[in-house]
């Protein structure tokens, strides 16, 4: 956002309004003047306004938990696409995080459940495979008679190196395991695609009546 | 932030989630992807991080108050700028809003007192005079035997036209009137200056002398 409060520091007038701000410009890609021009916002409206944005923020925080089985966010115990018995109980999206699972729940595509691994193997940021929710995987895997693993992590090299590391363990289990396919996106220009998602879209190309009728 | 929420709308598993991000996005500039990455933020932190972000905002809305004198926002009746004896309190500074206020503070160059409109007049958004703090100006100016106005107002028509609004109704006072120098910005090149700022920058030259003692 442009902002050059790293050559100045703002003085304020009023501490109130000086601790608000500082709180706002803790939040990530929030600094000092987006902070204020949020907060003068927040001044501005009515008091129920501010007091059910404070209260909403806080309430959530106390009362969110994870969800037991699949380690999305939720409000029970049981998340509502794990308790949903209308979706495909023996079909897994294994995702890095939350936001992934909103993303992909967005498209209205997908009528399995998930698991959040809540990160990716990466071993330069010290994240190893016991860090993360893969033995929990391996668990539902075993006991919740999975049929079909989906992986649906970022294309790079700690999400491949992810996915072989649980396929691996998964060996032992009568299950398919896919990815999601990579190629070019939809929208996507040829000439600019990096080489190396040319080449993938090459050599997993698809034969077009498949293409045509899974593609919308 | 090249967001496309109104491509989609996001489904969220969780309700308490939802309405947090709900609550970030009713705030300027923050669209529906940058509030789920802030509320995710938050939902990492401790307790104790969440309850201070959640009060302090609750607390600042319910106690700040804005200055009798100045108008400018405040902790107490008096604003510490008004009531800071060390300053100039013949030197009213007229600015817009509290932002610029906080603007002119952070250069640490200005030793006199503020009068904070509140606006500028523009009839086209349906602002005249009496929707600002221009009545309570002219007071001041009576009362408090102010020697000098320095208007700070952006340089538009809609400042341009509160400035000569103002000064008019002061006819009737002792009061020297400036407005803040326009020109070529500090770091700014001069071919890419519109006309108007580089022919008032000429008629309003000013002698090399002055500019090396009060340039720094």
């Amino acid at each position: 956002m442009g902002e050059a409060s790293y050559l100045w520091s703002m003085v304020f007038s009023s501490t109130l309004l000086e601790n608000a701000v500082n709180e706002f410009s803790k939040l990530p890609g929030i600094g000092k003047k987006t902070a204020l021009r949020l907060v003068l916002h927040l001044v501005k409206q009515n008091s129920s306004d501010v007091l059910q944005f404070s209260d909403t923020i806080s309430r959530m925080h106390n009362e969110i938990k994870f969800c037991t089985r699949c380690h999305n966010i939720s409000d029970k115990e049981l998340c509502n696409i794990c308790s949903n018995l209308q979706r495909k109980q023996d079909m897994l999206c294994v995702v890095e995080n939350i936001r992934d699972v909103i993303a992909i729940e967005s498209t209205q595509q997908y009528n399995g459940i998930y698991h959040v691994l809540g990160g990716i193997i990466s071993p330069l940021d010290g994240i190893g495979p016991e860090q993360l929710k893969i033995d929990a995987l391996l668990q539902r895997v075993e006991k919740e008679e999975v049929k079909e693993i989906i992986f649906a992590l970022n294309p790079n090299i700690q999400g491949d190196t992810t996915i072989y590391y649980i396929s691996r363990k998964m060996k032992a289990f009568p299950v398919r395991i896919t990815t999601i396919a990579r190629g070019i996106a939809f929208g996507g220009e040829l000439e600019y695609a990096d080489e190396m998602t040319l080449a993938k879209s090459i050599s997993n190309r698809i034969p077009v009546e498949n293409y045509i009728v899974s593609g919308q």
